[in-house]
């Protein structure tokens, strides 16, 4: 597999770079592998801060700014960072009024988010986390007991980003962030595998013709696999698999994420085919974003995150977000 | 080729229905196959028209909205539009101060828009056209008499269309489009075929471990073959390319494009290589934009576009913009 790299043991040292080249509206900290607002701390305000194994971008460094994180600390390919990491984040953009961890359900981040909450908590800054559990495949899957985490970090980001920006103290932006994830389910699938770097090659094998419904955005195995399906039976089976678990009462919050490699002309053409389940099965659309936001390298493939929101949950939506990926009304 | 469609005759159609699912504030004519802002046409504005074969996305209906373009027409996969949908897009965005022509170089494109210049002007819309034909790699290409339009009609539509959201008159609008594309040169890189949905395989071959220097975004051939190279050599081989050609002598606008597979985690280390080359070339960066912009289906591999900015351009480069693919300030 080639890959656009110098060689896989700098792949995230360089991207980080590149970030730092590519927005100077943040700081980066190559070396210890922290990436920063440029004007943290902020003053009155809850930081946030989330991280993970690379290889998700824009997840997390690219969520970084004005109404969404703090902070995000990027691990090896596939790879926790390491306590040491969340640490220095937390003392880089604490207030005073406390930070809130976002971690996605793998042992090794939850293990490191909480080793890191005892460092920073040491360190006299008041930490909360919240664990975000959102995708409906399978349960105690490769790397993680319950339900892996995935597209809902960038709804819990968002809405909970939003209340840290307006000043809401950290019990407030903690209950914003559970709730969004209680309210968040999502299912993957993908149409090839990945290659990461260390490897060089497929990290599992899918036959030509089929697809693996229920993916990880790492490749573990999802609930089964099948002959290639078409875009409305994909769309058919995802919505499905996450309305079963979800029921919705309300209008929701749509992601329909690209894996990596699916082009943006075929993902917005499996948008409007969720859009079409969705208004089959009476449940209403109130804001709609398509794009590669949660990726998994260079999987084909997608996924479907539906989040349920009330009125503070849609305000919070629209609230001002000015990062590298997210960015409106500023 | 595993693709996320239903059937290759409706990929655009169904990919417009999840444009319009997605953007309520663009109006999508799904059948006649052009995407309009929906408050055009705007009072005392220059309307904005640009339109192409799909297969690039965001490019051209991503790119719709306040201070960019004003409607896009997309053809067939790497398929000029018609002529009828660019003069249904001059009717309905002409208010009065008339419209810009924004085409790449590509024989099928000149020739339509050419076509629907002539049928706008009939219903008395006045209408000016700019080429752009920014890429060095090649002169007469396999679709194109002289240099391919690629990278630089991001350049030209962000700031033509801010000096058209300004108010300016049409020769001034046209005039910024003209400068941006002279001061405009891009190159690309690929490494690995796309897969066109009609063919359902990769369009050419790229053998295991070779790359293409000077690809163009429909797969047309570069200048050379040659053995993988490392992300810093095809940043030397790409920036040196423009430089040979362009020689600027005030600082530029960068954009570091994904053809659509290449993972933004080596994208952002690549744009670290090639901030390295121009800082070694004293080529001052003023702005820099990172993403998958002008793609190339499933294409893995980027570009390399600078346009030379003085305090003008750097100033539209700024001024807000509330677009799918492009937002600031608003």
């Amino acid at each position: 597999m080639k890959m656009l790299i110098n060689v896989p043991e700098t792949v995230v040292a360089d991207a980080l770079r590149g970030i730092a080249a590519a927005h100077p509206e943040l700081t980066v900290d190559v070396e210890n592998r922290v990436v920063v607002r440029r004007d943290a701390p902020v003053t009155d305000k809850v930081g946030l801060i989330s991280g993970g194994g690379s290889g998700h971008e824009p997840l997390h460094a690219g969520f970084v700014g004005p109404g969404m994180l703090d902070a995000a600390c990027p691990g090896e390919v596939f790879t926790s960072p390491v306590p040491d990491q969340m640490a220095r984040a937390a003392a880089a953009v604490d207030a005073g009024k406390g930070v809130l961890f976002i971690v996605k359900n793998y042992t090794g981040d939850v293990m490191n988010f909480d080793m890191a909450m005892e460092l920073a908590e040491d360190e006299g800054v008041q930490v909360a986390k919240v664990l975000v559990n959102d995708d409906v495949a399978v349960t105690d899957s490769l790397y993680t007991a319950g339900r892996r985490g995935t597209g809902a970090t960038l709804f819990v980001e968002k809405l909970a980003g939003a209340a840290a920006q307006e000043g809401a103290p950290l019990e407030r932006v903690e209950a914003v962030a559970r709730q969004v994830n209680e309210a968040s389910r999502s299912f993957g699938v993908a149409l090839s595998a990945c290659s990461t770097p260390a490897k060089g090659s497929p990290t599992f094998d899918l036959p030509a013709g089929e697809l693996e419904l229920g993916i990880g955005i790492h490749g573990e195995p999802g609930r089964e696999r099948r002959a290639m399906m078409t875009s409305r039976e994909i769309a058919d089976f995802a919505v499905d698999a996450v309305l079963e678990d979800l029921k919705p009462t309300m209008p929701v919050l749509l992601l329909v994420n690209g894996m990596g490699a699916t082009p943006l002309l075929e993902l917005y053409g499996f948008n409007a085919e969720v859009h079409r389940v969705l208004a089959e099965r009476k449940v209403p659309v109130a804001r709609s974003l398509v794009g590669n936001y949660v990726t998994s390298l260079d999987m084909a493939g997608c996924s479907v995150t539906l989040c349920q929101a009330d009125e503070e949950l849609l305000r919070l939506w629209d609230a001002p977000v000015g990062t590298p990926a997210l960015r409106w009304g500023m």
